[in-house]
């Protein structure tokens, strides 16, 4: 089915040097990292960047507005309102419940990235076709947060474990690249919710929030990528005025204990 | 709906030269810190400082009494109660068991900031609206605890999240600036009770109650704020006789150990 | 209600050097620390030396014997039987069974410090008026220890935080001053049974009982005292022959890892 | 009751100048310590020493069996066989299932040291009066191990905590001077099966196991004497081939880490 | 049963110098390292290299696609649609829901390497012969990954160690060299799911991902192999384009902290 | 009944010396360590030294089969078979559910050593004569593993303390030398399953399997050993091609860091 073998560029300045070809096609990637690590933006200006190219991209979230999203967006100079107008930039917020009473309550949250039954029993989940619903195939998915996602799942590991698994096939389905954010502690040793998820998932990549003395500097790694060679460093990186400027050749192990 | 951008600014010394503008008004923002590290005491004087710029803000609390609360206003030398005269300051404490059993006893308790039902599996919740019961509509909440709240739900996470979440968006409802203490160690590497709420939250400030030598000091730290470009360090703060006063030039982190 | 603001002192050498004015009248403080490190030596120093002022002491155990106390307070040379005679100072032991089945069996055990009913689901409760049942009306409360309260609420942790919130106000009702001892591995850094009771309580002073080489030192900190300034230092205490005596210029830092 | 106070002396070499006086008579102290620090040595030898000055001494054990512990007292050349006959000691071992079933099984196990009924709601317990049942009664009860006590109530802390309540007021009606072994790591910080019975027992021993480079050495600390000075530190013993040898001057700090 | 000791080479470059005769046919053996430290790369590579030799060799994935695995495949420059065609080389991707759900719904996932039955009370369990469900009698297996089987166990530890023991004996029973991922942190101490896995495996091969400053490096060990003498050293390796090398005399431990 | 005190040689070379007389026959002892550490080589070893001495030696496993234990001792050269023949040597694999389902299934399993039926709350339980039933009276028992034994009850920790307790007191009957495997992490602190057992048992020996710098060696300890004098130190020790050499006066601590 895979013919000849794709790859996404970011156009995030320095952040595509990190790889000999870029992000390839159809990837399922984890962004993990703590609180204000830079997730959120990284993902904003990646479908930026993405749907001024003319991919069809979705941000999915489950925390802020729709108008706060975009509000962030014009704060970094970027025109999303152009991008959504033409169709290329579809970005909606929904509730956590949501996933957790699909398929109980009818066809009203069917835009809602969900199966159509959640009961791991019957196993018959046809996954919705968010193509369909939502009026666009999209090219690029950023799902806010993974983490959100799973919290609907608590104590019942084994349906969430199902769950993830069904959704990444989903995700294979439809050919889309994701990028899934998971929310970890500022050096994280884990980097999604369960533990199991990164081993999964075909890319991970580690955003770092460390304290160098009594200041706060980020840096992103990318640990895993599978089917694509990529530098096995930690980088620096830095969000300006104008967005997230990746340094691939700055040093910033020496300060950092784990 | 959001259409020019606007800021607070706390008037605390010191505390606002940390951000551009301002915290983005409409933020709901955790502060997060250990025992005696100052957290209510900053409240207090935000609270203070907002009210006597013709804010209506609102301290909800958990745990002292609204005669103790006066009094430890007064004690810095301000002046609640003709604050509270003009209708800009309410300060009312709560039983944490008035949000658990809201709803089961009628509306004896509807000042509550809670929601109708409590009941996560009906989802039909439409959050009491604070202004209509309380007779004002608030333009800054402080809740002093969020602690205190997620005490109610233990063992019952899910319910909780979902609780969290309606919370958060009744606040974008009624479009106030909303201040959420959350009570942790005193060196916390997690923010908040569940370690979720820090991922939903708009801002993060952490404060530190640490010890040098045989001394406890106290300092901040603007751990992230959705929307405005902040100081990223750790910085110096003292409670006086008439108040907190931030350095934001001092540096502390040397005699920090994690 | 609260008019002009009252201190405690407690003459015990040194101690109240840590505070400008004193401990504030009403307040409930834990006082927190390990096995052997002084907690209850030093409440028994308070309650003589504030009973011999004239205030009415009530030192409420679980675990010694109330004759075990007496004798204990009269090897440091104090004379408790004479203020016991005055009614100044009573001591009572209690079984932590009486707080657990008190309200079903009967009014046997109504001198406990319990509500009338511990079901969180009924919440009726009304507290018992200490005053009245026990012949005085205490000034000072004594709690030795909150830790022996909490061990008769293992898995009922939702009870437990409205029993201790419940309490708490009561003390607020009957306007004692109250010293809640905790106990606590030998360098703390959770305060209390459940790391929530230190953020209710008013005041919290750590005993710190720390190994200096081969040898065994103690030595308090006052780490919290809502509405009083007081030092925020360790300092050391010894127990001597006639009583426990603090040292508040002496520095123990450097003695101590944690 | 208590008129003049007594104290034991266990005429161990060198323990004993660790006290003012001696354990005061009738306390319930806790050793504590990790596997092969030499716990059960110590106790034997003591009470081998105070059953040879006419005390009634009762090893109450779940380990080894009687033959055993009778080789290993004759191993370090005492004669307990004298002893036994003149009937100042009583070594017997129990199952911890006595423990648990008694109640439910007739009187056939009613020398265990327990209660009638080990159901915490009843709580008409009355403690079986082992002065009766085993025929002397005990000055001196060895309990080898409370370890082994509280493994009976496996998820039943409630019960465990009412139980230990009850065994320890029941020690103080028959005015035993009572020593528990209690089973930790080898440099334990809780010296306790739920790190509650430190702080209920009047005295706490620890020993510790220590790794001097690779060498093993032993050492014991009195971290708690209620109603008696004693030497707060930690000093080096020895098991020579004729009982435990403790050097109260000997520093053994400087080599431990804990 | 076993007359004469076989051996597997790997042909892996450098690895099989670890071994003095090599891994002994039969064994079960767990690769157990981080996410991104190349255990499927090292799986992959194997068997590749053994098909060449003829070996029946079986991928048993529950992650990436078939599609996905041979063009990874491909990405070193080999050439698996060859050893397919010929039949020694198979691959194939499983849900975890087939493990869960197998003998519940029919014979249609007769292909799972599961029993007929999961219930362990009946233990009458009757393992799948793969070799006839699949066509051929694997000499070679590799489970991508035991985890992936682990977690559809959540809450059955029980269940799971006995799906364990006979799994192994299945594999024992066909004669076939077993090779199980297992996913753990960067730098594990814990070498499979539960931790019991690694005691009843044969041979335990480890696989660190750890940072050397800023960079990430890898090493493997040969932590146990039963029945064979090997270097216990930690030692470098690389993926290289055109697969794995190893470098059994590159020391890598100074830079390693656990 | 034990009248004169005999001692276990186990001739494995450097070990004995590390007691003044032996291993107390009798014991019953845990060998701890983690994987790979040598603990079942050591024990096939002593095996194999006394069964040609003439001791009934019995090697009860639940990981490898009869021809995977044998074919181990003969790699080092030793002739299991002859013992075999000759009655002295019995090696046995069961399976962890013969212990969990033994007693509701017929007596197909009575060879186990288990009891007649596990219920704790019957405890009638006649531990089943090893000797009647396997055809010789065992003088040393090889359990491999207790790990094993005890993950068959998992969240029935109270049936396994009554099992456990029994179990010893069973082998106490018999009057087996007893050496019972358990599996720890490389460096462990607990050295059983549940922590219990190492208090239970009369004695532990440690192994350990440490990293010096990139490479591993093994260490072994004796912690404890009731009735018997023994050198405390850790020594180190080889796996060599005739079998295991313990080098007695060789010190290794300086390149262990727990």
């Amino acid at each position: 089915m895979v013919t000849k073998k794709e790859y996404i560029q970011t156009d995030i300045t320095g952040f595509d040097k990190l790889f000999t070809h870029g992000i390839p096609k159809g990837s399922t990637i984890l962004l993990s990292g703590g609180t204000g690590s830079g997730k959120t933006n990284f993902c904003l200006q990646l479908l930026i960047n993405l749907a001024k190219k003319g991919k069809n991209c979705y941000y999915m979230g489950f925390e802020e507005s729709e108008e706060r999203i975009i509000e962030h967006m014009k704060d970094f100079g970027w025109d999303p309102d152009e991008l959504i107008n033409k169709g290329n930039l579809k970005i909606k917020r929904f509730l956590t419940s949501e996933i957790y009473y699909h398929g109980k309550k009818g066809q009203e949250n069917i835009e809602a990235m969900m199966t159509k039954d959640v009961d791991p029993l019957l196993m018959e989940l046809e996954p919705l076709t968010i193509a369909e619903e939502v009026g666009f195939k999209p090219d690029i998915i950023v799902l806010d947060s993974l983490t959100a996602v799973s919290s609907t799942f608590q104590g019942k590991d084994q349906s969430y474990r199902f769950y993830i698994e069904r959704l990444f096939r989903y995700f294979e389905t439809i050919g889309s690249t994701n990028f899934l954010i998971t929310e970890t502690i500022e050096m994280p040793e884990v980097f999604s919710p369960t533990g199991v998820e990164e081993f999964l998932a075909d890319g991970v990549i580690v955003f770092y929030n460390y304290r160098r003395e009594n200041v706060r500097e980020t840096a992103l790694e990318v640990l895993k990528m599978r089917g694509e060679k990529h530098q096995k460093k930690i980088v620096a990186f830095k969000i300006t005025d104008t967005g997230i400027k990746v340094y691939p050749e700055q040093e910033v192990f020496s300060a950092i204990q784990t």
